[in-house]
């Protein structure tokens, strides 16, 4: 079953930047991921320094093993302590 | 510019039946606008109640003339007051 993430980073002013570049970094390894169909990055056009990723994964299974890679450990350690708000939904298209 | 917007909703839980069909019904006549690029509803694996519809349009005038559709006022009008959580957030892909 197809898993979505859609996962909300709102930066710290002064990290806006920071994370800006951790994001763009997580981009290409993660979509040569076996199990990515998808890995979009989007920026919120009324709230600065709020980004949102939408993502679609094959299976939980493929996601699990995404949350194990490298790429995503060095992407979770970058952006510690520079968020005011980080929220990761695990979503199932339904229509 | 293609405008994606995020909308997540929680429905109060005596109201998510109700919010579910509401959310069912707006999709066939989104998806048959001229500017609407994509219109997928999800719903939350971890949170019951909780759906998100992830949108395309083919530009800001798109968003808004669907905003000012039949469709979608009726569709404001059946879910108002029946829910908890209401986060629209319009986006632009940046990767």
């Amino acid at each position: 079953m197809e898993v979505r993430v859609i996962a909300t980073l709102q930066a710290k002013p002064e990290f806006v930047s920071a994370v800006n570049d951790a994001l763009h970094e997580i981009i290409e390894p993660s979509r040569q991921e076996l199990g990515n169909l998808q890995y979009d990055l989007h920026r919120d056009l009324e709230q600065p320094g709020t980004f949102v990723f939408f993502e679609r994964w094959a299976s939980a299974e493929a996601l699990e093993k995404h949350n194990a890679t490298e790429h995503f450990k060095r992407f979770v350690s970058q952006i510690d302590g520079k968020l005011d708000l980080l929220d990761i939904k695990q979503l199932k298209k339904i229509a």
